[in-house]
Order: C-alpha cells, then sequence, then structure tokens
C-alpha cells in the first residue's frame, strides 16, 4: 500500500517548507502570513490562477508535470508584465491525502519550476474536501516603477508580435487524450513527446522582458487562444485587429500537420495553452524589435496590425475574412 | 426558473468588477495582473485561506454570510500581524454556474466585508468544475516597516492575552447545525441569533492593531481553537504556557451554558472559529495593555503566562493539568 500523508503539519513540514527555505519572510511556513518587503523603486504585478484535475491538467499526468504547470501559468502572466517573479502563495486542496510518492514528486516538480523561474514559495493554505485536486497560485513579481503595461493602450496601426509558435500545445494536448485524428498525424515517438511536452510544461517567456519594457504598447500572455486573446487585447484597446495568416509562426511539426489540412490552423488559433507572450509596438518598431529578439534567444514573429475597425480579420490570400474571438471558456 | 450566469465575462464584470472600482491597479479586472505599490516606508503581509461549502460553510448558508466568512478569515490574519488591509486576489470555484439571485447576494455580502476591512478586491479567477463551491482569497496587507511580528518572539515568564470572547463561535456553529445539546440551552431565539452570527460573520480584529504594534512580542489569530493554536505559538518560541480557567474570557451567553456542564469549557478551549487576536508581551505589561485596550474599545484579557516548561497547562482551582492542543484539522 502506499503510503498516505498524517497530517496536515507533516505535509508542510516535510514537502512544502523546503520550497520557501530561500524566502525568509516565509518563517519556513510556520506562519499565517509571508513578510514580504518589494525592492525599493518597484511595483507589484499579482496573478492568480488555479488548475484542476480533470479540467486543466488529467490526474495521470505525472506530478511533476502538474506542479510544473500550477505554477509555469501564473508565471506566464508574469512575464507578459515584463515583471521579476518573487514569491508565489499556493492554496492546495485534496480529495484525500495524498500518497508520500505523489508528494515527493510534486514537491520535486515546485522546486524544478522555482529554480526556473526564480520565485519562492511564501505560504499558502493546505486542505482536504471532495472535488478534485485543485492547485490555487497567487503569484507576485517586481516591475520597475513607472513600467506597468496594460491591455488597453495598444492603438490602430500599432504592429502585433508574438513570442515562440502556436499550436503546439493544442496539438500535444490531442496527443495526450490520444484523439483519433491525432493518430493519423505519422508522427515519430520523439516528435510526439516534445508536442506533448509542449502542452505538459508550458515555459513562460522571461526572457521577453527587455523586449516587452523597451517597445510594447500592451501586452498579455497567450492562455486560451490567440483568437480569444486578441479579441480581449483588441476589446481593451477599443480597436479592430487583422492577422496574416501566412505570418503565424508554427513549429515544423504543426507546419507538416498544416499542410494536411486546415483543422490545425484553427487549432493554432483557437487550441489555448500556449503561454507565449502577444504584445503590441510602435508601426515602426519591426527591426528593432528584430535586433532586441535575437539579443535574448526568442523567436519572436511579427503576425498582423491593430486597426480602426472593431472585430478581428484573418488575411489569407483568399482575401479577408472575420477570425472568431473562439477559444477556451473557463464557465 | 433561478437565471443562472451565461459566461464567466458576464460574471466578472456585472458582480465582481465593481468590487475592483475602488483600487486603480485592477484596471477594473480586465487584466491578467493587478498591479500593486505599496505605501512608502512599509512591507506586506501576505495570506492565503480557502473556504469551502460543506466544510468550512454550510451550502445553504446565506450567499452574504459565505463572501463575508471568506474575506474575514483573511483579514483575520493581517489582524494578528497588526497589517493594515489593502488589496485582495479571489479565486472562485462553482461546481455549476451560479444564478443570478447567488451572485448578487455574494457580491453585496464582499461589499459589506470589504466597507468594513477598508479592502479591495485586486483580481483573481473564476472557474467551474466540480466539487463543492470554494472561495480561495489571498489578502494583502501593509505592515510599517521594521515593526513585522512573528509567532516564535514569546519568551517564558510573558504574558499571554487574547482579544474578546471564546466558544461563542463554536456554540454559534452547534446551534447551526441544530445539535442536540444545543436544543436544551435553553437560549431566546435573540441569543441563539447571536451566537449564530459569531460563527457565520467572524469580525477580524483590526482594532487592536494600534496594543499588537506597541507591545506583543508574538501573535497569531485563533482560528483553530486555543488549545490548538497557543500549542502553535508555544511551539514556535521553544516554550510552554499556563493558562488560568478562571481567566478565560467568556460571553454571559457561555457563561451560564458553562454553568450546566464542563463540555462547554472544552469548547471554549478547542471549538475554533473564534477569529480572535492571541499574543504575548512582557511579563509586567498588564496594566499598559489594559489601557490601551480601553482606548481602542476591544475586550483585551491576560490568560495567563509562558513557561520554560515545554506543553500546556490548564490552572484550575483543583490544581494543574495538561492542556491537549486539539482542536479543527484541515486534513
Amino acid at each position: 500500500m502506499p503510503r498516505t500523508i498524517a497530517s496536515e503539519e507533516d505535509l508542510i513540514r516535510t514537502y512544502l517548507a523546503p520550497l520557501a527555505r530561500s524566502f525568509a519572510g516565509a518563517s519556513d511556513l510556520t506562519d499565517d502570513c509571508a513578510i514580504f518587503t518589494p525592492a525599493p523603486g518597484t511595483e507589484l504585478a499579482i496573478t492568480t490562477d488555479a488548475i484542476a484535475a480533470g479540467v486543466h491538467f488529467f490526474p495521470d499526468d505525472a506530478p511533476e508535470d502538474i506542479a510544473w504547470k500550477a505554477l509555469a501559468v501564473n508565471v506566464s502572466d508574469l512575464a507578459a508584465k515584463a515583471a521579476t517573479p518573487r514569491i508565489y502563495q499556493m492554496a492546495l486542496s485534496f480529495p484525500e491525502a495524498p500518497t508520500h510518492d505523489f508528494m515527493q514528486r510534486f514537491a520535486a516538480g515546485l522546486a524544478e519550476a522555482q529554480s526556473a523561474f526564480a520565485i519562492a514559495l511564501s505560504g499558502g493554505d493546505t486542505d482536504q474536501r471532495p472535488g478534485p485536486m485543485t492547485i490555487t497560485i497567487t503569484a507576485v513579481g517586481e516591475i520597475p516603477t513607472g513600467m506597468r503595461l496594460t491591455r488597453d493602450r495598444a492603438r490602430p496601426g500599432d504592429a502585433i508580435f508574438i513570442t515562440g509558435t502556436l499550436g503546439d500545445a493544442a496539438c500535444g494536448l490531442k496527443l495526450r487524450r490520444d484523439d483519433a485524428d491525432a493518430r493519423d498525424w505519422q508522427l515519430s515517438a520523439a516528435e510526439k513527446a516534445s508536442l506533448v511536452a509542449r502542452y505538459l510544461r508550458p515555459e513562460p517567456r522571461l526572457a521577453a522582458a527587455s523586449i516587452i519594457r523597451a517597445h510594447a504598447t500592451a501586452a498579455m500572455d497567450l492562455s486560451d487562444g490567440l483568437a480569444k486573446d486578441l479579441g480581449r487585447l483588441a476589446a481593451a484597446a477599443r480597436t479592430g485587429a487583422v492577422v496574416d495568416a501566412a505570418r503565424l509562426p508554427l513549429s515544423e511539426f504543426v507546419t507538416r500537420l498544416a499542410a494536411a489540412g486546415p483543422a490545425i490552423l484553427d487549432l493554432a488559433l483557437s487550441g489555448g495553452d500556449d503561454y507565449e507572450v502577444l504584445f503590441t509596438a510602435a508601426p515602426d518598431s519591426d527591426s528593432a524589435i528584430a535586433a532586441a529578439a535575437l539579443a535574448c534567444g526568442l523567436r519572436v514573429t511579427r503576425i498582423g496590425t491593430m486597426s480602426e475597425q472593431r472585430g478581428l480579420r484573418l488575411s489569407t490570400p483568399a482575401g479577408e475574412r472575420p477570425m472568431q474571438p473562439k477559444g477556451w471558456d473557463h464557465f
């Protein structure tokens, strides 16, 4: 029989307190409050995201991957604000006491993510209650005072950029679910593993901070699909947007799959889970951004232009067509 | 048929955004991150607590009361640090879309609590998933730099104080559950309502801030029962404590009930949900604290003394006996 954890105090002391050791204000998780002192000259970006078994991850995902995703989806919001990650609060709920094996692996995944994102656990809450295992994280990052970015400052004519490639995670999800159509994709085992990893282990684009700070007029992360998220950014700025289908950055895998049918392009536009950064910049900033992207080692692609005309349109060789702001709905 | 809420955006725009209006950094909840600038010369106290239907509240509690409790249990942690409440992030999960009526009343309860505690909604997350309705809040308060209080600085000989009275909420819970023994308590309807309100609507002791800042060597809020929470404070300070049973502050109701049998005293020691502040202070601080309590209108009672000898003891007319650190376990 796998050993289950006997008490909340055991869980905190054995598995969570070590994750808080590098942050003195956490008092080794023996206190109800963490004490955090922001660096002088900074203001704070604060974000909250919850992930639940059976909704945002598979109950049989590796505990290391669940932990990574829970933290990464929050840090991705900080990355889109060019905020430097500092601390996070984590509320865990389990339908039954977890096993030592699960918690050891879950904590290992968190430790790996903390190290990758330079963030520390500061406190939280642990409960046993019915329903799926849920991890709710509130992450805090620092921004130099006066450098805050919002969604609403994009202007008609601004260029639209995204980091990385689109649709890999959505393809990875189909593979993870073993969807019938994904079985026909004729990918090697290594290619499959690589796409599934894009779904299981999103990589917050913290390296984009210098580009965003220097150039972005508005920014957000892509979690619910480009079509839906760009729709939100355009709505906040009371503008529209035209996306050039030919410019959408697709990985080699997704390009190959897209050649087989238009469904993959839909997946790239609406599939979600990309966790890339979407940002707008002045109309004439293309070459400066290309240089900045090169300097920080990120792929950054201009995909379109903000427009006076409201709504989203996709420009294709066959002409412009409306782009429906569909994607993941939380509700 | 009660109308249910159609979408996450509807829920946020209609019911949650108004709660964030007084905090500009929330961008009317249209952004993934809140931006918060702490006042100069302060550091932050950060705390996270979740409450779930069927675990921490009754599924048929009034929506206003559920909302109040969700925020109050977090603000109580800030009160015990003498922190000034500023903002909170809230993650909501519903097993099915809530009705407009529920959300209207839930938002009204939050608005009332926000106003009472001088705190604003800054952001959060909303999801539909199986399991009980859950509200997970992370609250942030400000402390003058250098005034941080922890649990571990109590010293043997320090006097132990608590605000308010013990056991009312635990009695209120028994009445709310309609326990057989509570039916014999011979309370008037008004008395019952008053005790149940102590359970449903905890009052964070923010008024204690000046006393705590001036006098406390260690402080925490009482959520899981005096016996358990004092045990934690003593353990953190590597000391013990002696509590004088005759000094335990009981309301008039609970005093009357206690005369009927010792079970009520157990409830006062271990029942939980008091949300009073427990703090220690220098051995000779009794009269200064009595004066400070008078000035801020709070009942503050010295209940015992920290001891070299580890463990908790209860001093009664019949002599000292060990006090078991039992109480609410989250796990």
